[in-house]
């Protein structure tokens, strides 16, 4: 078998076999409040991250010293500005996820919105994030261009690649800003706990042969948690 | 690891490591009546609670001499008053559960629904009832203010922490009105039954696993079971 | 713990312990054709019954000579009549399933629907069903007025009970009407092959599992099989 | 048991008992594109089929030397001119698999459509398609026409039969065009990876067992995978 690295030629730097990314969204309320919804009863579950997911995380990785990223939108980071104050100085990286988690493209006000959170998160953490994760997928050519007006260096939104690349927009390559697919189906927690609602022992089982595969064939394996599903 | 108790600076009374709540929603035909439609042939699941599924369950569960509290609405309880009068004898806690298992705000006319209930559950219990699950979730300030005045002291209807907590309700704490939340992911049997059809065993497991990482944490383990759903 | 048939007091005759049912909706291209689909390409499933589900059935159940019941639309059995009577002659029981598998109530027409369908269905058999069910469940006094005018005896429609029991209908109970409940959530092939997708394996699992647990409380355990979903 | 051959008279040739169809859909940009739709972002997942899912088959499957057939939509072939044409050189088969993914029946446009795939695919790999596969499982006899017109001998799309078959169309058998159905239910990973997140030993069972029982009836075991799905 001629693996991923082999076809595309590929190579991680220092002899590396396989690359990790670990990522955390911390969808708080910022979702039912960009869909003009009250974070209450039913739809109080943004609220867990705040609560209890986040800090749950902290604690657990911190203590590890695993590196993670995770990605905060501004109105989550308004809401909680001493959690993601402590986020930031644990040493997890922050990186922003829209300002109310604005699951549809939202049109001309997207450049004020991405600003806003910039600044934000820039104020609240001491630290300008450098990358970028599209809230609900949706990315367009403006979402780029004020990205990198704003000095970011990557974003993780795609789903259409086994390895970081390198954008090529416009028709050219640009060496300073990278893509870091991330993974959906198979390597996100969202679809498990709550769609086919899959036990958490099953859902490690399936992430150890996702990552046996990947590792074999030496490619990027891209995990994506969200506090506020399920525990 | 720091675990939550830990964390929030929670600690259970006399000592415990865990508590564990164990609730079931009767969720009788008032859920089909509630939206104009007639409870027979492919809608007659919610006959099932009051023939089979809840009969079973007090027979169960008294039997073992483990605390529960059935969530009962007022439709059900005008359409079962001899079955809820012998769960409320039995030692089961009965709370209140809307009057047609309402599933969107009711609007203006939730107060006088939270009282014709209210009023029906002390009568055929002759106990007045001290708890509320919202039906479907909502919960707003007008249902909070209504139940407080009906001499409510709890309610199990978000899914935001795993402990319970005193509310802050306008800026303030009270220390006499408790929020039980309830988790309906990973510890409701709806999903397992109605959306991802996992066996009943495959559920115990999962519960179990729920447990001990909720005990490990010195969390509220708060399970909701609802007997017209499957077995 | 007291079993459902002490809490019912029931009892099955010949000192039965437990009573099973096994039944198969032929659901052909009469589902397609009542909805103005035609039964080609995606919607070909309902063709996979008279091709290939219903002779595998009638070819092992007929070998194992446990008796099954057929519910079969009138549309089905107008487009296979060789294949109706030959599961008729086979000693398995045909019971009706509407005309085109209405989805619907049908309003004024069911009437005549049911009647059609009656008369298709003796006239290809040799012999007047006595048993009916509603095809997707829907269920009224119009259609309960009919079936019994028709000679019905029974219908298989409800989701109400573990246990078979006669129609209370206009306040009194009817000694000659007899609602056999099924199980649409547990008991029933078509959500674990079109909802979640469960393997084989795990729903034999899951119905053995099923029947211990109607076996211990002296149940019915009526089982629903679908040969045009999945395989 | 009378197997399904015995049943249906059929005798595969060679002495065969059981014949095993290797299918994947290449399911590209074209499925957003045909809904106007940006394959960016969230919708990204048709460009994982060119970058990552369909050279890793094309390594898998021409080391193995098993028969395959990659059906390709004309706009994936217009977009990857040089993937698709190293498809065909490396010995896998290529069927049309629509212009754009057209999900509903294209109507009046369908023919020319049709046209334009065919000569897109016949010119990039050197050899005019033999096989269709509808895009979403539309297919009508004005489809059919075209296809004939067109010189294809088969299609796979239908989901009536455990067996290839002739078409009886217009009331004839035609002894030049063949069908050979596809299981969606239960040999395709698209529903086990995007409705029911299975993981994919489990499926990897799952279709095993499949196996087992089409061999056992000497049937035709025809998988379909999506390498835009999941991993």
């Amino acid at each position: 078998m001629t693996s991923l690295a082999q076809r595309t030629q590929h190579a991680w730097p220092d002899g590396a076999r396989c690359v990790i990314g670990l990522t955390l969204d911390f969808d708080g309320t910022s979702l039912e409040r960009g869909r003009d919804q009250l974070p209450f009863g039913a739809r109080s579950h943004g609220r867990y991250s705040a609560k209890c997911g986040i800090p749950r995380f902290v604690d657990m990785f911190t203590r590890q010293e695993v590196p993670w990223t995770f990605y905060v939108s501004g109105y989550d980071a308004e809401e909680s500005p001493d959690l993601v104050r402590s986020i930031a100085r644990s040493g997890i990286e922050i990186g922003s996820h829209g300002y109310l988690h604005e699951g549809v493209d939202p049109g001309d006000a997207e450049p004020e919105l991405l600003e806003r959170t910039h600044k934000l998160l820039s104020d609240i953490t001491g630290t300008a994030p450098k990358g970028w994760r599209s809230p609900s997928g949706h990315k367009t050519a403006r979402t780029l261009h004020k990205l990198r007006e704003l000095g970011y260096v990557y974003d993780s939104s795609d789903k259409d690649f086994d390895l970081p690349y390198l954008l090529r927009y416009g028709g050219q390559e640009h060496d300073n800003y990278l893509c870091l697919p991330n993974n959906t189906s198979s390597l996100d927690d969202f679809p498990f706990y709550r769609v086919s609602y899959t036990p958490p022992s099953e859902v490690l089982t399936h992430w150890m042969q996702e990552f046996d595969a990947i590792y074999a064939e030496g490619g990027y394996f891209n995990l994506t948690v969200h506090p506020r599903v399920g525990r």
